[in-house]
């Protein structure tokens, strides 16, 4: 098969030289162009010098990369950018993986709320299809743009799919998701709360004022119990902590079972849900995921519990930078062009 | 003043050397004696080199040491040591204070359930008080023996407290403490998931099935709630997890607002109750604790959010080997001997 | 091609896991058995959680296992184990590669004096190739027994290597390697000073009154000078120290030159020496190698520097269980079985 | 006795919040102006979280602290902003401490070499006194103005010290220091190389084309030994390493032993050395340091060790921001006021 045409825009910060340590090995891909206004001239493993002898190219300008020519660019880049340019790469018949936040909440309203900005292009955001292929495979193939979801909210969902999508079985109304992100999940900036002295030996929440991934988390676990927009029947109460680690996502999600749910066989409902998926484990009855069994790999585990009678609790790991963001990014990317959605992908984790 | 006798049995594991770095600085303590079957003979500090130069003692047997001359006995041992020699030193007018679980659990049937062992003397137990200061002063003050509290029982009771003391503000019976442990917590055991190339850069939950501190747990909030002892209406969901970190406790804990409860001032509430405690800090409205503002110290800080309009959201921190054991020890010896209760205890958390 | 019929002796530990991990995505290989006697009948992927779905097989006895139709056997065993196997299966054909030491020393009486044992097999000893395939290649390929090298000793040897290789730059008989690794290169054993509370934010030396890697370093870096064996022309004072890190290796190495050296262009020599290398990174000159650039991937990097006029001090990195231990030995088996040397370890390094 | 009136210039890095939890806890230390233009009227306490309840100052800007009416003042600043002002305080005779580098180069050439300015006051420079109580004791009591060494600069001289005094010993133009550092001893900077997801699991050389303390260490080594300023008979060779760590600093130093070198005690002359030092610990013969074992404190630990005839190898540890800066700062404090060197300074290391 001829190789697709692959660009990056930004790819300066985490997900970016994630996504090209897993695109470097990609059979089916061919990056020929990398953007960075701040770092252009530069070699890109000049600044990752784990990408030494792996990847040749420079950091161009915007203006000087053949992004029109690409068949599918991935935006790595601050909210905001994406949307800027996506009509131009969209009608030169450029796809589009947006891995920020620019196409994930359909809300315009919450969009510009959460975000401090107005959408650039409303009908793009229409069309565009939040790209969490477990659940929406489909529409995931035919779009041309694709949001690649939250780290967070991947977790979050892929946890309470299986129990939102059978009717009745909890109180959705009242979820809770205790997260636990590792530090790389801020992103490479130079802030002083994210230093190895700051975030190191120490144990914190965030954002508990609210946090952009909550409307995002709601938005869609409304979806996925087929409630309508705004309808109040779901909510869950999402909140994140920061551990010391730099890879890994830990969420443990909470929900009451109805009278209904306390007699049903949860880790058969979720056995089968994910039965035939690739990327999601579902442990046996009594494990406990650990995120470092998914370091570097585009696996997401979880396990499924019942420490109450009428409470269900289930533990969620995902490496946040590839289940949970450029992974996620290029099973999209497979799923977009009709390849093999492992393509690329299987690498293991790597463990210890 | 004269100073007191102070014996310790055990200590070769982390709440003793943290016990020792305490007690080497008491200025009313004389540590007479520290034992161990295993190490008898060797200098304390060539166990841990930190102690070099500040304590002299070597480990001596059980049966060498003068205990029944001491004012009081610390037992730093693996469950069931204590009370099988509690009867003995009691009656030598030794007082004693448990940083395990023998006294800890007044239900036997509960003791016997988690510990797997017959309780050794239910009438001492019976006249044992639990060591929790900031709820207990008095009764401790007055105690033969005293139950230092878990670690994470102490988290999740004063951050519940204030809620539970006051009726009706909120639904008792289904709370959560979704609670993260330092490594450290686990103690100085050879066990594999315990190395380092195991635990680091890793986050995940445990004790899933069960864990000994819940029993602790709701019986203690139980009696805080002034519940009839097994009454079902207070019930806490406790879920430990392990992050990467040596020291540090950190609890988010959970509880539905009554519509009373929504309308209280809960800020007001929080820092009233601790208004005048040294050791417990509640911070201003908005804020996050940090693990590292209490290492090494022996404060427990906390703050109280309101996420949800009917959710109440306590954070909790405290370094799991000092508040969570041998800083409250130390704090309980002092109320037991009418000394300030700071004393020895005023050393500033360690940060970065 | 045919795959290549795989055993792994042992493999509970850290080189086992890491075999495993890149074995199961090598094209040429088919992994048949592994054996434990401690785990025999235990899934692999019930020990390391990130082989689930990977890799199906489960750990069985010696005794039960086809080891004798395999093409080639790992042994990743403690010391002592391979050499006592390694007759029978030499004699029925099958190839052997050790990553522990039976096979490292060619001196035996060093090799009982660090080793504690007499040799087993000092003839097929005598026969087995140093498996370092920068070096020894045309060997490697020839030999029915492969001594995988220590991880240490791959860092000094390829490091020192052109300087040594080339005589009279050097005083060669006071070379300095002040090394420091990772925490997994002590391996998966439940050892109170590799606990995280122990080895975490801590850094210390050890074996400093010998280490088995000494000799090793030296009988090696006498035969890439050209010295004969037991000649004292070359001496490394080798100096191992423990860093808080799961895995990496750093050596500083520290050479004094002859005014020959001094006039000699450092940094063209290396790059020439490796420059037909694929896991050998010679940086740019000025540069420093990070141990994260090669996590988890088959690279060496080092830098050469000159910080004093007659000194010159070489830099070098890896992964201390890829290059230092199992992928090394995946390069040896492809240059044992006439196969790209690359095949199966051309995944890049997991950063951050 | 009367409390000594304090005040500090910077503060709002790792050695500023050092200092304050030391002279929080000082019996004759009073705390009267701490200031910083960038924090000016931000409670101290809302900065470093560890102090809150403990330190009620504010910042306050230069202008306004009252700086002229104390009796010492520590500049705890970048470098270039304690000879400023010095001349003014000094002429009110107030004591100074610079934490910075303004005073520790005699050398006019180098100090404008290194740091990139000229120097604002020759000759205070040349009045001010190099504050390692361990060698200068004297001295420090007179001064005016001292120089607390840097972090590295102590261990090395400590370090070498004893071999330097006896001449002779030691071929002084080749030492090797090898010395590691943990994080914090980069200071509270927001720089993409300090983020806990780059120095995390991770180990590098840095500064390789020359290091600030390079001539600080052979200056004060020149000293120790009795050469004559520019002498050129004693030259040390100082490589530093970052290693994922908070706090700690590792030297392992390296110097060729003479003949009579050879024939030395080595561990009666370092032991008879330190015999009346309250902060050095010479460990018994065998023995290695761990940096966890002075985590906190201000003790500098250190091992002589002799692994080949002709070679000395001196193991070093301390807490780079207490013994290595703030500790320090105090001890001299101390000395310069004619109190017990050990006041305020006694608390154990935090282990684990």
């Amino acid at each position: 098969m001829k190789r697709l045409r692959i660009g990056i825009v930004g790819g300066t910060g985490y997900t970016g030289v994630e996504l090209l340590r897993l695109l470097a090995r990609h059979p089916h891909a061919e990056l020929v162009a990398i953007t960075s206004r701040k770092e252009a001239g530069m070699p890109v493993a000049d600044l990752f010098p784990s990408l030494r002898g792996q990847i040749d190219l420079a950091f161009s300008t915007p203006d000087d990369a053949p992004l029109h020519t690409c068949d599918l660019v991935f935006f790595a880049t601050p909210h905001g950018v994406a949307m800027a340019q996506a009509r131009r790469l969209v009608d030169a018949g450029v796809r589009l993986i947006d891995l920020a936040a620019d196409f994930r909440l359909q809300n315009l309203a919450e969009f510009t709320q959460w975000y401090g900005m107005e959408h650039a292009c409303p009908e793009l955001l229409q069309e565009s299809v939040y790209g969490l292929p477990e659940l929406r495979r489909e529409a995931i193939a035919k779009a041309r743009i694709v949001a690649n979801p939250g780290c967070y909210p991947t977790t979050v969902q892929l946890g309470f799919a299986p129990l939102l999508r059978t009717p009745g079985l909890i109180e959705a109304d009242h979820l809770v998701a205790n997260c636990v992100s590792g530090v790389s999940g801020a992103g490479r900036k130079a802030e002083i709360g994210l230093l190895f002295s700051e975030a190191s030996d120490n144990y914190k929440a965030y954002g508990v004022k609210g946090h952009r991934h909550g409307p995002e988390i709601n938005e869609q676990l409304r979806r996925i119990a087929g409630v309508a927009p705004g309808g109040g029947a779901v909510d869950c109460l999402f909140v994140p902590h920061l551990a010391p680690m730099i890879r890994g996502m830990h969420s443990t999600l909470y929900a009451r079972l109805t009278p209904t749910g306390q007699t049903a066989d949860l880790q058969s409902l979720y056995a089968e849900f994910y039965a035939r998926e690739a990327f999601v484990d579902v442990l046996p009855a009594g494990s406990v995921p650990e995120t470092r069994s998914v370091r570097g790999a585009n696996t997401l585990r979880l396990a499924i519990h019942r420490p109450r009678a009428d409470t269900a609790m289930i533990l969620v790991v995902q490496d946040n930078l590839t289940k949970g963001a450029s992974g996620q990014a290029v099973q999209n990317m497979n799923v977009m062009f009709g390849l093999p959605e492992t393509t690329g992908l299987d690498s293991l984790a790597v463990l210890p």
